[in-house]
């Protein structure tokens, strides 16, 4: 018997449907003792970006034995492969589209499988819900102890998606809004690391431009309240990222920002 | 003691008031070890045929010890009983208005009790919340091991509902629009068996009219990748039904077709 | 080994974030045993004393061995303290900006301590998110059995927020609508021992005005089925309250009813 297992849980099937709920059953019918946490069933329908981004951003906080099961899957049922990832001390599930990549990498991938063995999944499988047939009853089968290697052979030649780097000059930095927050905080691609080495310190005045809004002059703070309430600045969230954030307000909302649009912080 | 027991939750409280967590307060504090799943909160105000169908389509999949606890109420505190249901190895627990009725059949129907016996209940029940005061103890006792026997007399007169059925002559099946879900697939009563009997195959071309729109053709696929984005197809759904959907894209929208529309496919 | 511990959890994050996800994954480093359960995390943003009322409304019903995280939080990072509350058989968990009080209060307020002991933190702490980075090892260390005496110093002045109370004369109650929940129902701060007081019997017409608007005649009763649909009606809700609602019916949108208008109740 393996250590208490939880299971993570990222759709993009949203709570008003039962599709979640379903998954969930598959999963303790085969390891009753998992504990299931869900990340979030709100990625925008058919984003794997979206989904790969979030599913990066919670993985690591998961330190025990995990397996993390993703779906976000327009190409259910074609001749996308499904997967499982085993990367560090966790697993990682679902359709190979990309979606699973980045926190695989980001945990320390090892191996890739593409899952095949028929014996490990129910006698109907849906062409059109993967996520309980397939990926759920395999999240459950490897949270119970199960090696992996079982699945299918090892494949190397997974879809790989990765985020945008920023760049840097000595005059400014170039990056990009990974993500907007139900705050309306603009998070961004550049990192805190990289701010420090381009000697950014708490308490500088930033120059943002983002799209093609004219510059906005922004403090660089370390924590929203120190800003007036309503005023603009730059802090560093939760994340280890740059973000753009309005004291009590929506951010994004106000200026009007979408995810994609260019951040330049000149130095 | 008992194996380890299930807990599902389905109302339609949604999730911005503390009523759910109140429920898994008290089945926790009778049931500690329950695993509690929430199948959904977001049924339709009042909808109690809605909430019967998601239960319905959600119960087979939990096929351990497994107690359902569904509250849609609008007739809470009134003359409508608090009823137990003892189906297959799963028990239901919730109102006498229909709600468990369809889940409860495709289990395998056994006993329905009123719930009566105020040993299992606690000393003060508001009469405006018996989701929190009757059925959620209830359930709680039942996922301890207790025999639903101790909670009142045997019925036969309790309410029942049931779903429309499509018809079928040797031109057409008639059926009709019975969920949208989140993607805006339009989820018909059409099962795929009945398909299967009237010969339809993977490929074909079905004419299909909803209310009063002029007929689209649509083609039958297996799943929603192998149509072009934005077109319009016809798949059989994770619930082993017809629905018309669109690949990556809200068909119930574009076409404003709602629960309860006619769906014509002609052979 | 301590009991098996719950935690709950009430934020204003909402669920389209990874950031509920990453508290439960911390406490679950630290307490893999912990049920975890969500009490709502659709706290109107910065909304504390919404958050307080709605925790105060809820950890009656939690009776076993339960820490309550709750974050609603726009002081993060500033120098409102971190604090951890004994009171009853519980623990309280997060920002001392009143937020826990009114709960803490009700279950028998012990102790009262900062955070301060970095030992049962994170080496790392983000100053923008305490939610996971103090506040979810601190409500997983308290899960765990560790005594709150290891966390800092006991302090005695805490912020503190309370809820308004009704005033009652020979001729009228005068109270305030102290929510709104997701079925319209109007609550009210005047509960149903008050009106008991005040010799008010179900049956009983109650002429209540609130805002500007014109009084209007209600019936109180016992439940909502009693009144016809549509019709407006008091009753004493879930929580012990006077509350206004309509059969079937959103009755704070039909008559545009906010949170802090005053209700009248004439005797």
């Amino acid at each position: 018997m393996a250590e208490k297992a939880t299971i993570t849980l990222l759709t993009d099937f949203g709570l008003k449907d039962p599709y979640v709920a379903e998954m969930k059953a598959v999963i303790l019918s085969i390891c009753p003792d998992a504990t299931l946490v869900d990340i979030t069933h709100e990625i925008p329908k058919y984003d794997v970006k979206m989904g790969a981004y979030l599913l990066d951003q919670s993985v690591p906080y998961f330190t025990g034995r995990t397996v993390h099961l993703a779906v976000v899957d327009p190409g259910v049922g074609g001749d996308r492969r499904p997967i499982a990832i085993e990367s560090g001390s966790a697993f990682l599930v679902g359709p190979d589209n990309g979606l699973l990549i980045p926190a695989a990498e980001k945990l320390g991938l090892k191996h890739v499988y593409q899952i095949e063995n028929l014996l490990y999944l129910p006698s109907k499988i849906s062409r059109t819900f993967h996520g309980r047939d397939i990926f759920a009853p395999v999240a459950g089968h490897l949270a119970r102890g199960m090696s992996p290697i079982n699945l299918g052979r090892e494949i190397s030649n997974y879809r790989k998606i990765s985020f945008p780097k920023p760049k840097i000059t000595s005059r400014k930095i170039t990056g990009e809004v990974i993500y907007i927050d139900s705050f309306g905080s603009i998070v961004t691609n550049i990192s805190a690391k990289l701010l420090d080495q381009a000697n950014v310190k708490y308490g500088a005045t930033l120059k943002v431009v983002w799209g093609k809004i004219r510059p906005k002059r922004v403090k660089f703070l370390e924590n929203y309240s120190l800003a007036q309430t309503g005023t603009l600045l730059a802090t560093v969230g939760g994340g280890g990222f740059m973000e753009i954030s309005t004291n009590r307000a929506d951010a994004a909302k106000k200026f009007k920002v979408r995810r994609g649009m260019k951040v330049e912080v000149s130095l």
